[in-house]
């Protein structure tokens, strides 16, 4: 198949006039380099990894669309108070898109890039919300024959973050996980994972029916934090479990704090006079996202030896070197439509994407609304 | 010289009734087993650290004093809210004191314990505010020749803790340290050990008076977080220093959150546009005190680069093992009159510790007096 000439590219742009504007810049199709490869881009998921650049500081209330095709413009005020943040953004279009997948189109002369044409691929980049992208081969995972580009589209974000905490935790010593938003893909990925590796997994859920689905997947223990027993019984799980490790999602308010505390209460079960310093297990809260905007409030009720953490990604990958790195790329290729399975709500194509109500719906962290976006529509 | 047959021993005790007391116990003066030998404590000081068993739960300001003599008993009021906390203590009267310094008075057969016989030593111990404690040999720091028990009183808990700040910035690759309630003994300590070291430190302090005193003992870098310019200047220190580790004594609040936050200023000050994850330095705070019990508030406005961790002494000690401990120790005898000095305001004996002004004064977690406990007196 001849690709055209030119493609779309979706930029977000902060202007000197207090807006934020998602915009459609078209270019000619790339070359590729020895040993790069030029993706034409069918399936690209929106994650709370993308929202971060494409449209956190907008007030989407305040969105408008205009024009139609190429000249679809979609604009909203920043939210108060990002101003400071959003200085050094502002007059530079940027990129955005981690993972996609799509269909290779050109390759370059090396034996890895021309091996690639034809194939359907995902891939790992920064600016996957577009027509035609260039990447060396290096940031292509090889999908077995017969994956689709829509199941391969969240190869690398959720995959490899669900699998990195598993590394995290035996990595650290320890031997289960306590896992809140857990009801996400990510979260049942993660179940998944555990449920196949015979690892104890403490699901922490805000809804009764997310305590259903994940159950419904056979998760052994899903607590509700909006029970009147949850402390008592997110005790009881690590207790039983041996959780001394949690990543959490939400970030902000008090949800980490008390997993703490629970861990030390857990912890301290069997010590009749504890010292003023607690017990001597050390628990581990990794914080991951931001579902919850507000700051992380700690209240320190549970001893002096414990670590908060960020955990990302690309430092984890970086951490673990690139050996381990593609034998979990493995794995997900050959799990890709079971364990490493992503469900979307709607596909949408990049015009689409620029939509004044799909915006504001794909705006949410936490959106029951999950969106794929399909550049080649 | 003849030691007595018996000696007292302070003990804290919470009562069925809700009350904490301050009782001195009669028991005979122990026999040392082989590795042992007794010390008649002249010195013990009250630090922080033995507060939490000490006086902690008690409300001070209800405190009574009666009797006199061996039969002085303080008694205080629980504080509102700490009575599940205190619950496995009821009943049970509770040794403290975790450092000190006397006489060796009685020596067992080994040829370690006979040597120290007549010698004035450094004991730590959790259980020193008392008269004659028994002791493994290996408890002993060995003194140099001519040192004083009120000079060795204090030569474990603030040395080894301000040694050990230096001791994990330079194991986990940091190059200055910036450390909160910098006027306190250990601060002006770690002021001298980084002077005398060579090390950038950057001191956190509440008044102008402590900017005053830090400066006049050498500090180069002090800096008051009531003044309205100290996130700039904060922000400056850091760039100017490279101090990416944080010791906080103050625990609650949101200083340590300012100081990541100034931290990430800092290791952005050359990236013109940074990306929605921060920048790639890692940035460290400990919280090894709780000057303020309020909780700890997090902003998460530093990027996702980050660890936040309790620092305790005993588990720093079994990290660096048995030998590294020595060689500190040996440093602490060597500098005990010059970088390890510690200055008190008041010495006082067992029954004085039990009087109710004088516990009300000495509850203060950050009390201007510093008491230095003499159980010869």
């Amino acid at each position: 198949m001849q690709s055209p000439d030119t493609g779309l590219n979706l930029r977000s742009l902060v202007t000197d006039d207090g807006h934020l504007q998602l915009i459609l810049k078209e270019a000619p199709v790339p070359e590729p380099g020895d040993d790069e490869v030029v993706v034409r881009i069918e399936a690209t998921p929106i994650n709370p990894s993308d929202q971060a650049t494409l449209i956190f500081p907008a007030d989407v209330t305040t969105g408008k669309t205009s024009g139609s095709g190429a000249d679809t413009v979609y604009s909203a005020k920043l939210k108060a108070g990002v101003e400071s943040r959003v200085k050094p953004r502002i007059g530079k279009p940027l990129p955005a898109g981690n993972e996609g997948a799509g269909t290779v189109v050109k390759a370059g002369s090396s034996k890895a890039a021309q091996a690639l044409l034809g194939k359907t691929v995902a891939v790992m980049d920064g600016a996957l919300y577009c027509q035609y992208r260039k990447v060396n081969v290096m940031q292509c995972m090889p999908l077995n024959e017969g994956t689709t580009a829509r199941e391969a589209a969240s190869s690398f974000v959720n995959p490899l973050t669900a699998l990195g905490f598993v590394e995290t935790m035996r990595a650290e010593g320890f031997k289960a996980i306590v896992h809140t938003a857990a009801a996400s893909n990510l979260g049942q990925m993660l179940n998944r994972i555990c449920l196949n590796d015979g690892i104890d997994l403490v699901n922490i859920v805000r809804k009764p029916e997310q305590v259903e689905l994940l159950k419904s997947q056979g998760a052994k223990y899903v607590l509700n934090s909006s029970d009147d027993n949850f402390m008592r019984d997110l005790t009881a799980a690590i207790e039983a479990t041996e959780a001394y490790v949690a990543f959490d999602a939400t970030g902000g308010g008090d949800l980490g704090s008390r997993i703490l505390t629970c861990m030390e209460k857990a912890a301290l079960k069997d010590t009749e006079l504890p010292g003023p310093y607690g017990s001597n297990i050390f628990k581990q809260l990794y914080i991951y996202g931001s579902l919850d905007m507000s700051p992380t409030v700690i209240n320190r009720n549970f001893g002096f030896s414990w670590g908060i953490n960020a955990w990302l990604l690309t430092p984890f990958i970086q951490k673990v070197g690139p050996e381990k790195t593609q034998e979990l790329q493995k794995r997900v290729a050959n799990e890709l439509t079971t364990t490493f399975a992503s469900h979307y709500s709607d596909e949408i194509s990049l015009t689409d994407a620029l939509q004044a109500d799909i915006v504001a719906e794909y705006s949410k962290q936490a959106t029951g609304k999950k969106f794929l976006i399909n550049p080649s529509l």
